[in-house]
């Protein structure tokens, strides 16, 4: 064998023809595989046969001859990652799965179907041996950029004396890419900070088949993708399976030797991440449908089904073929698995025995527990003529904390000053000497410079919280967690521990205007399901914020922090229960049972607490509640719930700067809701919340109103009654304070 | 002067040394930029001076000598389009819409204040000669693709026989970009289909000062993007005026002819986009912030601008100071303006002379007009046994429309086969012969191919949309709407007629899984100001929504469609004019007064139908509203709206899959909302809707629970009552529902 030299840039030293040794019985079982993948997409009438036939001998590859893997401990903290970014080809992995012994012929065969260990895309905590949940293309990509990272990261937290490569920590990340993912923005962008990071512990093989579900890709994607990726900074190395585009049969040359040799020599380059360009056929050999858009997300039909077997030598009758020899002779890389384990257990216990202090926090950080000292470590912000804005508060909560949970990193999308990301004098992750050819990684901070690159943030730090052993965050403005929604939303279908930092929270960034102000955002993050949307009130709601988001592990959280400078509350009148309740009364009315009761999330707060006190002095018993947490709420029981909003208490108003939906729920149909749901406008502030209505006396207006419409006992009437409306029409901002714009 | 040679690619032909001719007062006119730029960011107190500052030759290289435009009339529609993707240097623009008489010195005095012309973003109908609103970086780079795209189309629409630059639809697209548009996804897949698309038309300069929030680009952006666009397949030219990144004052030239030649040397490769990298130093001259992120985001302070005031000759204690001859010869631009008109406005009418009926359809999709024979050529469904997927009917309704509708194009982001996006027959928008250097442009087909590149089609369809001439529309799945929201939030602040076209709607996507399966999407839509979000309920109501939809102008619209068949509807039960109103009585009750109302979109319709059947079967009089568009329901009278959702009936049923946020405001407190809350799984669709809910005993259940909570007359009881209950904290969803994935 022979690898095909590198398209582009610096030539490796000592290029080592490797051979990985391919057996027969290894040809036979990847043919099995292609069988296997034909057989399930077809028994269930849908799913992506077409890669996971032709990516066989990749996806073998990888599993039986080169990850460190541990079938008998899928857990295994030295294991190498492996992601599939082109998840539809989800047979891809889970027929390595069932050759590793993970899974059996049943799952493969209950591909697709309601409670299987085989769903459509593969999916983390569902199916053991998956370390990522994909589908979404190119998020696979950008997360195993985050896993590569963190593997840096857990490295120096823990093991920072090691010689490269010699820590039971080092371990690889191996991503499988297709066509779709190296058109997606997200892939772009952590491909580009990947190669910032140099991470070399990453190996990207991208399966350029050149087919997709519009068929033949070059009617949108004509670009040199590794020249693209060579200009980002990559290790770029070509494996030719076919020699031109469009190729059939005849000049299929499936050179697994060179793809290894590619993958050896690619994880010699210790300062870059490897990209190899790995030019196949989509379903070759399929007969027919090979090299077609037909193959990629159909079943292939009974026909072809047979005629493959044919060629490939296997009886067309037959489904679900797997002969014992071919089972045997896959099954053992349980035994290698067990071998590799061995030496890394022995490392790993003297590790433990030299480190006892790395072991301590290794044990804590898996527990999931926070350290002796944890909750002395916030501050207490006394109020004061300044205030303080939220996003300022949470700076010096995260500096605070540094020394206290050494787990915690992060950093922002450009943004560290403005979202006060930066734990104080922490250094930069970016790697020293990144010039020099001589580096051999770290020392590696604990501040991520992400770049503007909102998604791919949302992305690394999934993928650095499903590594498990470190904490991350990433910041950027609020109206932007619209650019990383579909990082979010796998943070939460995943159920990673990641902690986005939204600052600017509302129309108080002010200046920037419309297209920096979020409207809409607040309301569209709490509909994800899974996602807990925190919004402090003040700098000491912000410190009980993070002191419990930090002690929850489960689901990711986003909290909401505001530009403007906020009245800091009573350190009395409120603590880390309550902010961990969701919401809690902040201010008692004057009587038992309030007149009514007015709720407020985040800068919104001290408008309310306001309102309540002209309210007052008008003879209208209000309560205020505080709601940073409106998931955390929910999951209290019903007692305290009704405690907080009493069913009797009718008369309600919410004010929160952002969209009022969802507020109907609190409010119900005798509420009034503030709220603004057109865009913003350019101008200061202070302005804008007078010219959008969030002001104390719209509070009493409101208030008053809902009093009326609730018919409960008002000052001064004594006769309660039930006015009905209209619960959906009600425009709960007044005209007037539509003409912003 | 000399053009720096070209760092990439292929040589041009004959480079020309192009002298732009730049005089003493040219000089003054662009210091005095900088001079107004320091001033006003200082007065508002916040804001973007530093690019202002450096870039100003740029941007009056463009406004003065390269572009045409005319300043009396900023809608020609022979114009150059202008697009600020760097928008917080909205400085940059607004200073040269003031040297061309759009703006005066008092607006840019007015930066970033209450009702003033120059907020802290351009904002296109805000703002005369703004054309794009800009700001969320990249977007501007992705947007202005979409406008080079719209100008070929147009060009092949109105006047496909003319001579390439002869047509009076022949126009440029001049983008300005920095350091984080560059590491911005959406850019990257825009500038890659750019290439794909052959856009001789665009030229994207990109200031290149490596200075973004968090200083030094370094930290987080090494690569080399020139090689990059090279690898896409632009036409690269680089422009040094420093040496060396980091570079001060000693090494600095502003070679403004440099720029001018690749400019122009760019518009003669008429077979590639062009991307000029700019190398500057940002805020250059200012004494001592320049080159520092100090510059970027923040005003100056008076010494530092005193300090610049002095090295460029001005008087250090004057703001805001223009000398006469400086507007005097930067307002001649509106000379030039003129004379480009005078000659344009002669071929303009010399093309409708010779062109009737392109002049015709002109003035019609100018109007915002649909023809005639427009109604007439929706096709009717008849309901069948086999039912048909809303997403087929889509498919049927724009293949009819084909003729009817010349403006009408679009396409999707490689899921046209899937979206049903591409009107039969029709050719691609794909160039022919794009191997070829002869080619020329055209012909261009009206199938659009994205590639997997959501967010970057949203861009271009509101590129499209806003050139004007044309009626985009963009597909992908409804799951996938998360990829391309923040340019749909840019479609609704812009009030651009963007259609886009999700599909898989649902849970009844089926096999794909959780990461496929729309939950949340519905209720986060709706969320954003200003885009209808339709859902309709079947193949007929998915004509009339289209046939509404293509009506109606200044604000976007989703259309959301189902993968599964959904039953037809009597095509006698629905009517455009029903669909259009948002909401409508599908299926009237027994009685004239309904015991319950059940409300239902899209794929839910039909079960809500069932449920109702089933209920009046046990004497539940029950009246079924199809809910198609929430925003179109909100936005007719209140006497139709009570005709609908009468408010003296208080049973009320919502049934949609998908989140239940939003729906309190329509079912009020004694109502249950059928949807659901928590991710969805892998199997077929019908398993889903059965384990998930989504049945007619579901909606029997849920409507007798609130008949009895109403307290409504019931069947067998006539003692009306109210039972209150805690509208906060019902859980929708049964728990057992939870227990799907």
């Amino acid at each position: 064998m022979s690898i095909t030299p590198k398209a582009h840039g610096r030539q490796v030293s000592d290029p080592v023809a490797e051979q990985v040794g391919w057996s027969d019985v290894d040809v036979r079982a990847v043919d099995t595989v292609r069988t296997l993948a034909a057989d399930a997409v077809q028994k269930t009438g849908n799913g992506h046969p077409g890669t996971a036939i032709s990516l066989a001998p990749a996806a073998y590859l990888l599993y039986q001859k080169v990850m460190r893997h541990d079938p008998s401990d899928p857990h295994w903290l030295g294991r190498d990652r492996f992601v599939l970014s082109a998840g539809h080809s989800s047979l891809t992995q889970y027929i390595q799965l069932y050759y590793s012994g993970l899974l059996e012929l049943e799952d493969i065969e209950a591909l697709r179907t309601w409670g299987s260990k085989t769903p459509g895309h593969p999916e983390v905590h569902h199916t053991e041996g998956v370390d990522l949940t994909t589908g979404p293309l190119g998020s696979g990509v950008a997360t195993a950029v985050g896993m590569a990272m963190a593997q840096r990261r857990q490295r120096g937290l823990f093991d920072p004396a090691a010689a490269p490569g010699e820590s039971v920590f080092d371990h690889d990340v191996y991503c499988i890419a297709g066509d779709g993912c190296m058109m997606e923005g997200v892939a772009s962008e952590a491909s580009s900070l990947a190669a910032t990071q140099r991470l070399g512990n990453l190996t990207l093989i991208y399966d350029q088949n050149q087919i997709s579900i519009e068929d033949d890709t070059d009617v949108s994607f004509s670009e040199d993708v590794a020249a693209r990726y060579e200009a980002y900074g990559w290790d770029v190395r070509v494996v030719e399976w076919r020699t031109k585009h469009g190729v059939r049969d005849e000049d299929y040359v499936e050179d697994v030797d060179a793809l290894y040799a590619a993958i050896e020599q690619g994880r010699t380059v210790l300062d870059k991440p490897t990209f190899i360009v790995l030019r196949t056929v989509i379903a070759w050999p399929a007969p027919t449908k090979q090299g077609t858009g037909k193959s990629h997300g159909s079943a292939l039909g009974d026909d072809e089904i047979k005629g493959m077997k044919s060629l490939l030598g296997f009886d067309p009758d037959k489904t679900f073929d797997v002969s014992d020899e071919v089972l045997a002779h896959v099954r053992s890389v349980r035994d290698r698995g067990a071998e590799l384990r061995k030496g890394w257990d022995e490392r790993y216990e003297a590790w433990r025995s030299a480190n006892p202090e790395g072991a301590a926090l290794l044990d804590r950080v898996r527990a999931h527990e926070v350290p002796d000292g944890y909750a002395e470590a916030f501050p207490t912000f006394e109020p004061d003529d300044k205030g303080l804005a939220t996003r300022a508060a949470s700076g010096k909560v995260l500096t605070a904390l540094a020394d206290v949970l050494p787990e915690l990193w992060g950093g922002s999308a450009d943004l560290a000053e403005s979202n006060n990301t930066t734990m104080g004098g922490q250094p930069s992750f970016v790697p020293e000497d990144r010039q020099t050819s001589e580096w051999q990684g770290g020392p590696y901070g604990r501040t991520l410079h992400f770049g503007v690159r909102e998604n791919a943030m949302g992305m690394i730090v999934n993928g650095i919280a499903l590594e498990g052993l470190t904490r991350p965050y990433g910041g950027t403005f609020l109206v932007f967690s619209d650019y990383m929604r579909p990082a979010v939303r796998l943070a939460a279908i995943q159920e990673a521990d990641s902690i986005f930092v939204w600052t600017h929270d509302s129309i108080g960034l002010g200046e920037d205007g419309p297209t920096h102000q979020p409207i809409e955002h607040l309301a569209s993050l709490r509909a994800i399901p899974g996602l807990d949307v925190v919004r402090p009130a003040d700098a000491n709601e912000t410190a009980h914020a993070w002191q419990t988001i930090l002690t929850r592990h489960g689901n990711p959280t986003g909290i909401a922090l505001s530009r403007q400078a906020l009245p800091i509350l009573d350190p009395a009148s409120t603590s880390v229960e309550q902010v961990a309740r969701g919401a809690y009364v902040l201010v008692e009315a004057s009587k038992q049972t309030p007149d009514v009761i007015v709720m407020a999330t985040g800068s919104e707060v001290s408008v309310a607490m306001a309102g309540a006190e002209l309210l007052e002095a008008q003879g209208v018993a209000t309560r205020v509640v505080s709601m940073p947490c409106q998931e955390w709420f929910a999951q209290q029981d019903e007692a305290y719930r009704e405690q907080v909003l009493p069913k009797a208490v009718r008369a309600r108003v919410s004010i929160e700067a952002g969209s009022t939906m969802g507020w109907r729920d609190y409010v119900g149909d005798a509420g009034r809701i503030i709220g603004i749901d057109h865009f913003g406008a350019s101008a200061d502030a202070k302005t804008l919340f007078s010219e959008f209505g969030f002001t104390p006396e719209a509070v009493v207006e409101a208030a008053k109103a809902s009093v009326a419409e609730s018919g409960d006992p008002t000052p001064g009437d004594t006769a309660p009654g039930y006015a009905s409306k209209d619960p959906g029409f009600e425009s709960s901002a007044p005209a007037e304070r539509q003409e912003g714009k």
